[in-house]
């Protein structure tokens, strides 16, 4: 029987003994290991906080102590410990464990996290009502160093200072967020971590200044110097001393009894406290210590290589970053921005090749997009490379500082629509709707490779934003087909049909493709519409297609409350043309975890099940004699 | 003649000698007071730039280096300046200057602002275009301390401490953001500014620790103040310092001598410069610097009272923090939160009656809403005033962090719909929009003070999250009305008509109901129906007044693109009831300044010109005879 099955919940750590504690944490690393490369997920994250997660459960009961997690992904160890060890094999599949912090699954997790750098400000919250009921529990904000350059990170600090209530935040300090980490705060981090002058305990203090007074004359006539060693010699963690915090650090996150030590000193600590660890990412598995950014978020690999398991086809993230590259040879005013996700954004060969043109900010939406705002006022053409989960952060950075403006900037959308397996912190499901009502800006979704590159060969030529979002995976080819010039605010018919309308923008096009073949065999035509634009939506093709009398519908992987489908009705009803609508897309309800494809069927958004919506609602186009032929089409 | 009449442009400055200079700074006070207190606007921020404008366009030539005005309500010295002075008299009024900074009003202005913490990204942004593109000129961010507390000001501060190129950041310390400041960062601030062991030269560095010696090992002992005497005598603004800037000050910014000194050092000096610049808000008008709170934006006043010059009716923003005084004596779980904007959201009594459950984050939006799902989380009840516009920037937390959780946190949103003289970045015109795409999130929007009230009561008994938004301004009152209950979900019926059905939404329903009447007048009964609800909309009142076959139009004061009627008309694409719908609302274009009746007037929304277009789209309506009274009726 291994130590990890005696391990129900957390109070069965304190019958371990130090040696038996250091052996649970091989047995974790083992099973993080192995679940990770079955069913991917974040690793390299969750190998480096084993020590601090199993110090965490040792001095603190989350019980009724507060534990929140920012970001979330490094929380498996912690889901491990607090009985959900059973289901690790389910971890982020349909219906199984959530690869983020779930107050649903476990009284154990205190806040659901995805998004980066809002654990100070919730603990805090949470910190403020204990207070306020007099209450008694801890609250501790577990955040990573490159979370902590989220300006939200930095507001709740200052807040958080100025309050004064009993709080620890835990700086997990990997010396790295996603990919390398940037910002001046990195290079504080990096100082207290490595300059031996920063010393930590009352008694190192102590003894050093007890040794100036014999060098202090000389010091004094190279003042510039002496600042900078007095400072770093006397006051370790003055940022965040000056906010309001009591340092602790540097502590060796991989060293328990360390841990257990500080940890237990900042619970028994007044006001707010920020215990400085350092953890190695990646720790106890060489291929992951090696790239962590490759094993920070990953899909299923072999063990033995740490390869990954199947070679994916062209992404549109990849498709992206080829385009980025080669246009770069040529536009020298053209300039790359992104928010901590170079990998993840296709852009890490732009950034070897054009480090002078290419902006990694940190996890900081908000600036990128001010940034981009002042350099395409002087003149440069940026392009601002964001996940459309993690844009909703520069929302107003969108509408006030480039729209309001009219400034040419390029978003340029990874991960829009389902997303899989990172679920409903992560879907991009929002955009088209938020981005729609913003004036000036134009809005286009490909649904192909090829329409990806006209699409950003066309933003290029446009004098003001616009945004260009498509999803996560491999992206479909049709290099085939004709008439493929993307021409602003024009649909693209991919089929005529007299029956029915589809209409349809970015990746759903490629499931209305199916659509379109189904319905065919079942003896419907149906035109297909590649949208393209959710805006200004092609409001005369809208119009001439319902004025034919054929049912329309829509179809997106946006929310369908705000979405491209009511950019449509918009149409139909100012219009007055009397003609119904079906719009498909994602319903007003946060989507799970699991596979993509799954999720689609979930939503009743494949093929089939639209087929089948389609003649439910509209059973006349189905004319006589076929029924048998949608049975067999829809059964499989 | 005046020594202003003879400023044309800032290069006319430079003929001037100190004493001129400091006569200047007089005149320019008495236009600001002159203006303001006939047109309104920003006095108190004004009249604390003056000294700090004018040593600015000394040093720097806005022709070409780039100033960027943080917030912007504090550039009218900077437009007086600059070619402007004749049309202070227009300021924020249609059609005349902004109360902002407009890069289509003057190349002198760099970068149009309105909303807090954005000029140090931007002014990056300008610095990395510049030397990409191997310009030549100084770039200057002006920020108040108060948005140095907005998190996007840290994100630009920690990345241009990272990128080190020339940039200088005037922080502005007027010790107070709008309302008096919080937060840790303030503590720090002051602590620079009034504590005589923060020296600033070299020489008194120097001096300083020279007498270290002599009593080092004493001190030794007691390390604890050691440690602060020694940082606070060493290491003047080691905040700026460990984020990568060289940290200039305090400076007295009042001084024109003191202030030429440091700003030419600053130009002079590589890398990314912060000058700490401290200036009185008000200075020169009593009133204003006793309360500079009540002059930072204000409408028309008495030049020699400073009181306002007429005496408003109860407002919107007056009944709801009527109501949260009136709640927390027997509600002991609900809290307010609001982002330095104490008084202008209605909770000034609030703060002071109950200072244990009120919280002013700061400018810090996002904490502040992830701070209330933190609270909600752990057992209150927390009541988030912000205005429409700012809530922008917490966008992302209201989807990740209080509605994905389904928690019980109340948005009661300030400002939504047209605010008049501050124009296109104030404008609250977006909300329904934003909102109303997020599952879980109900979003209602009073027509009058009776129902504000209502909704308020409704919003504290439901599980999830509400949204409450509602007008600057008067609110109306309809005390007599029966049926007034606010049922979720369900709209109103305020009068019947068989000839067409209104449906609108918040401050919209005052002009349905004078278009109803008007209609009357004309021979025509037009329904209306209050929505109250911008999610869920009332689909079963939508529909049966649809299938009645009457036309059907929305008004609302949001953008029609994907706000309240777009909702209308999902509805009734979805349902394929045949029914055309005319939507009223704010267009696709960002609408300017001016006061508010007239930008109503521009838009067509008033109610004459929503009757004649409402007769336009169906002239049937119109029954024979009735076209003289129509006439008449919307002619006046």
């Amino acid at each position: 029987m291994s130590l990890l099955d005696k391990i129900e919940s957390p109070q069965d750590l304190r019958q371990l003994d130090k040696a038996q504690m250091i052996l649970l944490a091989d047995e974790i690393r083992e099973l993080l290991i192995n679940s990770v490369s079955a069913c991917g997920g974040h690793l390299a994250s969750n190998l480096g906080v084993v020590e601090l997660t199993l110090a965490l459960h040792y001095v603190f009961d989350t019980n009724t102590d507060r534990v929140i997690w920012d970001v979330g992904h490094q929380s498996y160890v912690h889901k491990i410990l607090t009985g959900r060890r059973q289901q690790m094999s389910t971890l982020r599949q349909l219906g199984g464990l959530s690869g983020f912090p779930k107050t649903e699954e476990s009284n154990h997790d205190a806040f659901n996290t995805g998004h980066s750098s809002t654990s100070i400000s919730a603990a805090l919250g949470m910190a403020l009502a204990r207070d306020l009921m007099k209450q008694k529990y801890s609250v501790v904000a577990v955040i990573g160093d490159g979370a902590l350059t989220g300006g939200m990170a930095f507001e709740a600090l200052n807040h958080a200072g100025h309050q004064g209530c009993d709080l620890t935040v835990l700086l997990n300090d990997n010396e790295m967020s996603i990919s390398k980490n940037v910002g001046a705060l990195s290079g504080y981090l990096n100082r207290l971590r490595t300059d031996p002058s920063y010393s930590r305990t009352k008694e190192e203090i102590e003894s050093r200044l007890n040794r100036i007074p014999a060098i202090g004359p000389n010091i004094a006539r190279a003042a510039g110097r002496m600042k900078d060693m007095v400072k770093h010699l006397v006051v370790p963690g003055i940022l965040f001393e000056e906010l309001g915090f009591t340092y602790i650090g540097p502590v060796n996150g991989h060293n328990l009894d360390e841990l257990y030590l500080m940890l237990n000193n900042a619970k028994q600590m007044k006001g707010p406290v920020l215990i400085h660890v350092i953890t190695q990412k990646g720790r106890g598995y060489e291929p992951a210590s090696l790239e962590p950014d490759l094993f920070h978020g990953i899909g299923p690999f072999n063990v033995e290589t740490g390869h990954p398991l199947k070679k994916s086809l062209l992404t549109y993230t990849e498709i992206f970053g080829k385009y980025m590259l080669e246009r770069a040879k040529t536009d020298p005013s053209m300039v790359a921005i992104t928010a901590a996700m170079t990998s993840g954004t296709g852009l890490t060969a732009f950034a070897s090749c054009y480090p002078q043109r290419f902006f990694d900010v940190g996890i900081c939406e908000q600036h990128a997009v001010t940034l981009a705002a002042g350099m395409a006022r002087s003149g440069l053409r940026p392009v601002v490379a964001i996940y459309s989960t993690f844009l909703q952060r520069a929302y107003d950075q969108i509408i006030h500082d480039v729209a309001l403006q009219n400034l040419p900037v390029i978003f340029a959308i990874d991960r829009a629509g389902l997303v899989g397996e990172d679920g409903p912190t992560h879907h991009g499901v929002f955009d088209l709707a938020y981005l729609r009502s913003i004036p000036n800006l134009t809005v286009m979704a490909p649904s192909d490779k090829e329409e990806l590159i006209k699409m950003l060969d066309l933003a290029f030529t446009m004098e003001g934003p616009v945004a260009i979002r498509y999803p996560r995976g491999v992206a479909e080819s049709h290099a085939a087909e004709a008439d493929a010039t993307v021409v602003p605010g024009k649909a693209r018919l991919i089929c005529e049909g007299r029956d029915l309308t589809i209409m349809a923008i970015g990746r759903a096009v490629n499931i209305a493709r199916d659509v379109v073949a189904k319905l065919n065999q079942a003896g419907i035509a149906a035109a297909l519409l590649d949208a393209r634009f959710a805006k200004p939506v092609d409001s005369a093709s809208i119009l001439q297609r319902a004025q034919s009398g054929a049912p329309l519908v829509t179809m997106e992987e946006n929310s369908l409350k705000g979405g491209f489908g009511s950019a449509v009705t918009e149409v139909l009803a100012e219009s007055g043309v009397a003609s119904g609508c079906m719009q498909l897309g994602i319903p007003d309800e946060f989507i799970g975890h699991g596979k993509t494809e799954l999720l689609f069927e979930y939503l009743n958004l494949d093929a089939d099940a639209i087929v089948e919506g389609i003649i439910k609602r509209w059973p006349q186009l189905l004319k006589k004699g076929h029924e048998v032929e949608l049975l067999k089409i829809v059964k499989g």
